[in-house]
């Protein structure tokens, strides 16, 4: 779990593939980490654990006990240094789009008297949702522009109050400068909230180097903490007491067992737990964590973008009408390479009874997310070797693939 | 699950003392099923199903082949008969204070000119902190009058918008008439709210019957959902399409899945859906609340009162220096019956190191919940057996009991 190479204390560094901690059918080929991470081997027992001995036996005794009070805080060290953020700046629970609520009303309150959000267009759908409830909300006059990706940067001026991006986008995988943007934002006196869904346990992130005011992040798709793990969010330490929380509960009380009738807001970070969290599905989220005990994010990052070039290059080869949505040059990407198909929902329905999971969004994209925890490039080699026979041999054309369900 | 008495198929009504079906230690005698309800015995199969066949094997097709993306929906339709809510009122998911937030600013929207919130200064703290924080994020005017508990009913004035209250004071067990503080809240033109955190699964809750506006409820109390289990809001059908959610996801979306930019708020009670649900949670309520299915809830809230008015008679007989916190009369008291001590903390610690636990809530309150699912006339007796003992001989006055350590 950090920047550069760590050497354990045997001397060797360990294996970044780790599939064997991984819960994984051996003839799954497993693209989709961006969406839900997989199992690890560890959470089962952990949440057996959790579920029998200190929910079963500790009874209520468990708040304490066995360390639930405490959970969230911990859970928050583990991906602290998995973003680059500072100690004791992340806060664990509730869902991305809550915390992005969260982060959203605090950025309103140190806005100033500027009043436009400024957003991309092709953001995910819910983080600008979740601006248009709030903005609706508190009817201060506070409105959201989402432009077209590439027109945000150019478009942040001195009208901007708050630029809301996400580092990478969810459809094509392109990267954006967080640096040189946050620096933008800043520079035209605006604050800046970055929305690190698909980029927390994919490569390091550096929000501290960068600069940036606030984030939220979610816990089940590159971190594996299971379907709906708790999110995450972040306050960078010189906002962390110019606000008051929106969303104010018990557990970001200064005295939460004093109960007093009057919040009074934690110190630091504390303040940004609200209700009381999650344990089962936070302790799966825990487990999952240690997962990157030992990874060195930019030794994932570089084994990432060597497995996209590889199939990028292995699908464009064979593949002619699948069109590249994604940068080319992997240090735009973040870990995901997608391909348009006009046929792509039933293109990724044939893949996927294939056990070559990835997933597919609205219009085209097939999306093919890339772990290389447990992805390597025999598994790169195989995925494009069933893309290339579903679309020569047209395995895609049959009625039962171009049924829509949900997918995610 | 029924108000009136169910007759199975076999012809025998089910038993309503079943403690077989929970995993609680034989000398263990649970009296605070009012702050984390037990274990119920088909929990741990399935959510270990959950983690290794849905999660593990399903992968990201769980959303659709393990049902995640209807388990809210599931979970609400198992809770509105114990609430006495129509059919679709019912949403699950987040903490009970982010659905006391939602529903509150739907409140705000539909309040009219009147700025006062009305509630008891009794109320849960974190109600309280909530409407708090609501009211300095949209800064309208809204501010929150807390009344002590006996002049909340008469301030009811029509001065007041929104009249917040919890319908079980978490303290005393007090129970407050839904029924006439509805209709006077009406008579007002006021709207009203009601927490039901220590009412649900305790008694028969009629929602309906009084014309209540919202609700909202825990997961983890008398539910045996598990720790920080999901919790509920309710929305009258007549104010269903009265607003747009203040906070807007992508779950409650008329179209999730078209990743439509725009937010079109989806029909009915599925808008107030907001992020991902925490699905391992969700899985252990939705498992616990099968308990309930033969549960006639007039029988469950008969039983209760019966074993209310057991414990304060073999209290009061033998222990003198304990002060009846709760209503003397059943018909007005929850599900709990607590009692006042000057060394109340002390007095629970050791009570608790004997395996007879309930908890205590600042300054001086013991609360003993009393659910007659798991709890019988011989755990009564044996409780107060125990609190005798621990009076009588001081087996409190230990310097180990006086030092607070956070009890929930």
């Amino acid at each position: 779990m950090t920047h550069s190479s760590p050497v354990p204390a045997n001397g060797e560094t360990a294996p970044l593939y780790r599939r064997h901690r991984f819960l994984l059918a051996d003839d799954v080929t497993y693209l989709d980490g961006n969406s839900l991470g997989p199992l690890p081997r560890s959470v089962p027992d952990r949440v057996a654990t959790a579920v029998r001995d200190e929910w079963g036996d500790s009874l209520v005794k468990g708040w304490n006990d066995a360390g639930w009070f405490g959970l969230p805080t911990k859970v928050a060290r583990r991906i602290e240094p998995l973003i680059g953020a500072e100690s004791q700046t992340v806060s664990v629970g509730d869902s991305t789009s809550v915390n992005l609520f969260k982060v959203l009303s605090a950025a309103l309150k140190l806005a100033g008297p500027r009043r436009r959000i400024l957003s991309d267009a092709g953001n995910f759908p819910s983080d600008l949702y979740v601006a248009d409830g709030l903005t609706r909300l508190v009817e201060s006059g506070f409105h959201v522009t989402a432009l077209p990706c590439e027109d945000v940067e150019s478009a942040i001026g001195d009208d901007v109050a708050i630029v809301m991006l996400t580092e990478v986008d969810y459809r094509t995988g392109r990267r954006r400068d967080m640096k040189a943007v946050t620096e933008a934002a800043h520079a035209s006196g605006a604050i800046i909230i970055w929305d690190l869904a698909h980029s927390a346990g994919a490569f390091p992130v550096r929000l501290a180097d960068c600069g940036a005011d606030f984030a939220v992040g979610c816990g089940y798709k590159f971190l594996n903490g299971g379907p709906g793990a708790p999110a995450f969010l972040y306050v960078a330490p010189r906002h962390a007491d110019a606000f008051t929380p929106a969303i104010a509960g018990w557990m970001g009380h200064a005295d939460p067992f004093a109960f007093d009738s009057s919040y009074r807001p934690a110190a630091g970070i504390q303040k940004m737990q609200a209700g009381t969290p999650a344990i089962l599905s936070l302790t799966a989220l825990d487990e999952a964590l240690t997962l990157y005990d030992d990874v060195d994010l930019c030794e994932l990052q570089a084994a990432s973008q060597k497995l996209g070039d590889l199939f990028i290059e292995a699908v464009e080869t064979r593949c002619p009408d699948l069109v590249l949505a994604s940068p080319r040059a992997a240090a735009e990407r973040g870990s995901q390479v997608s391909f348009r198909h006009p046929q792509g929902y039933a293109v990724m329905r044939a893949l996927i009874d294939r056990n070559v999971i990835g997933d597919f969004r609205a219009p085209d994209i097939l999306r093919f997310g890339i772990t290389p925890l447990y992805t390597n490039e025999g598994d790169i080699r195989h995925a494009a070797d069933v893309l290339y026979q579903v679309l020569r041999d047209r395995l895609w054309d049959r009625e039962a693939y171009r049924v829509r369900a949900a997918v995610t």
